[in-house]
């Protein structure tokens, strides 16, 4: 077995976690001896044994001389769970396969170092694109404090969210919106604007079976959402954040006896300041965010807060100069000033296409 | 070697005459004679011989007891060319296997009789809608008298064709922008509004190798196309035909003298009347037109003279919340009332992506 095969069995494993071990990233762990796959591990979730101890854990021979295959670079610091690096060392492993380094500050080449200075062999790089590629929102979030933010939005051919009565609902097909569920349970975080709460009386759940609920965030610069909303009324059963800049103590008491958790934000240009909410949401360990279109979304472009854009895009004409597009705001003056993306993929998802891309 | 197989061939040189044989269809024929293909051909351009008239001039051999397989149902009345049913009869062959019938109201089912009351054997309906798809244009302009239209345009994936500035240069990439004059080539005539050629001096030729211009057509209601701009400049090379509202003599003489052709259309709610225009256009064998954008998209939806939809999607975003999209004018009100398309399909061209449906 060569090293990219091993790799990417421990890839396979690493995404098993997906959406359940964020905060912390996605790892899959295989150890070979002889030629042999004799234990597999990945992070189950967040809390849970690290890839590494996990495979250590469940090889049923000793793996003494054996090769270690793990997609990110082992842990060398206390956590929720002891360093990998210690159990890697007293493991008898001989040699140790990464996929990509940790970005965490605490680790970034110590965890590799230690093992080194062990006698262990090292190889670095195997797959390192692959390895990376399903922890964007960890590194992202490890390396700036802020949650890695994805931009969805649904458009019609002619790039309008509504039809000219402001309704919007039901654009895209059931495959594209059991699409934006799956996104919602890989997410740690949902968050939409106070006007799309009001017009459409949204839960901001992920309906899908075996999934998780993203933490939902509701940006209400004015708190001007009922109390009777079903979010708000959801509000003990699942997660529920309102950011606002109002400071009244009475008036936020009665959304905090319904469950609801406030974050007082600083005001900027009339609205709450999107950057400090990022930064407080980073803080509580909510690593990546959906956000589901609406008004911000030209202020969260602004204030360069927007990882990825995930545009759903339905096979239909509205027409209308005055009906809305997905991005507002005053846009940009000239062409060459637009945010170009990189990285695009398409998808058909029943009638609709959805175009993803990274800024 | 079975029907469909000859009939697949026959279709790969149907397809050899695009762009070239309108306003008459694109045809291919192939001659089969013990399970040996004895003779090819393809109508290869408008004026010349039908693909039945072809293969049959190329018979190396006798076509006695042989068989015809053509894509479209053989003509049986007197045209630019004789009746290819009486070529068939004379030839001696023994069986025809047709892909699609004739829409034309002059053959429409006669040649198919008279083949059979003839003796012939004949086969109808062998990958028809493959035979249907390259002459679809063809189809709609000989059932309505008029041009089969598609609508084209470039925007970004946020919905718009304009930066803040007005500025819309370059959004899509090289491969789009080649594939659109790929378009030009194909279709019979090209269509702008007087605003899209006094923003950007157009030329609307095509400027690949081993192609034909199409008719330029520009809707022009008041006349307000400058005498020394690029179209009006080449119209003694390549036609210019201009649709407006203006009767004045002296105001058109200028512009008949630079070559262009004028077409007084009536007024409708202060424009030229999209409909009469297109009546005069189909009249005038103008089979198909690709139209570029512009502010008299949301009127042709509105006239339901629309065919297809071409969207070249360039993954930048520009945002703005008065920045043009696609199709203004007033819209649907409600998305129920949206146009839907269908047969949609994706094409990725470089970094842009291509959404193309009909209506």
């Amino acid at each position: 077995m060569n090293y990219e095969t091993c790799m990417k069995t421990a890839l396979q494993l690493a995404r098993r976690g997906a959406a359940w071990t964020a905060p912390n990233p996605m790892v899959g762990a295989v150890i070979v001896k002889n030629d042999r796959v004799i234990a597999e591990g990945w992070h189950r979730r967040c809390g849970d044994l690290h890839a590494e101890h996990e495979a250590l854990n469940n090889c049923r021979e000793s793996c003494r001389g054996a090769t270690l295959y793990v997609t990110l670079e082992p842990c060398c610091h206390e956590g929720r769970q002891p360093p990998c690096t210690d159990a890697i060392l007293q493991s008898g492993i001989r040699e140790v396969v990464i996929g990509c380094p940790d970005p965490n500050p605490q680790v970034s080449g110590n965890g590799i170092r230690i093992l080194r200075e062990h006698g262990i062999t090292v190889r670095t790089g195997v797959l390192e694109q692959e390895c990376l590629a399903p922890n964007q929102a960890f590194f992202h979030w490890i390396r700036t404090g802020l949650p890695f933010i994805a931009l969805k939005y649904a458009m019609t051919l002619d790039g309008k969210t509504e039809a000219a009565s402001g309704n919007s609902k039901w654009i895209t097909g059931e495959k594209t919106r059991a699409y934006v569920h799956r996104l919602r349970h890989e997410y740690t975080g949902i968050l939409a604007g106070i006007g799309t709460v009001l017009k459409d009386d949204l839960m901001l759940n992920c309906r899908l079976p075996e999934t998780r609920d993203p933490v939902r965030i509701v940006c209400d610069t004015n708190l001007s959402m009922p109390l009777n909303c079903s979010l708000v009324r959801s509000a003990t059963r699942c997660p529920l954040i309102i950011a606002t800049c109002v400071t009244d103590k009475n008036r936020l008491a009665a959304y905090e006896r319904a469950g609801c958790r406030i974050l007082t934000c600083r005001r900027k240009h009339g609205h709450a300041d999107l950057r400090d909410l990022m930064c407080r949401l980073g803080k509580m360990e909510i690593s990546s965010i959906l956000v589901e279109g609406g008004s911000f979304a030209a202020s969260l472009l602004e204030e360069h807060l927007v990882n990825r854009v995930v545009a759903c895009i339905a096979p239909w004409l509205f027409g209308g100069e005055l009906s809305k597009s997905p991005i507002g705001g005053s846009g940009v003056f000239n062409p060459a000033e637009g945010i170009v993306l990189r990285n695009t993929k398409m998808m058909q998802m029943g009638t609709d296409y959805v175009i993803e891309g990274d800024i």
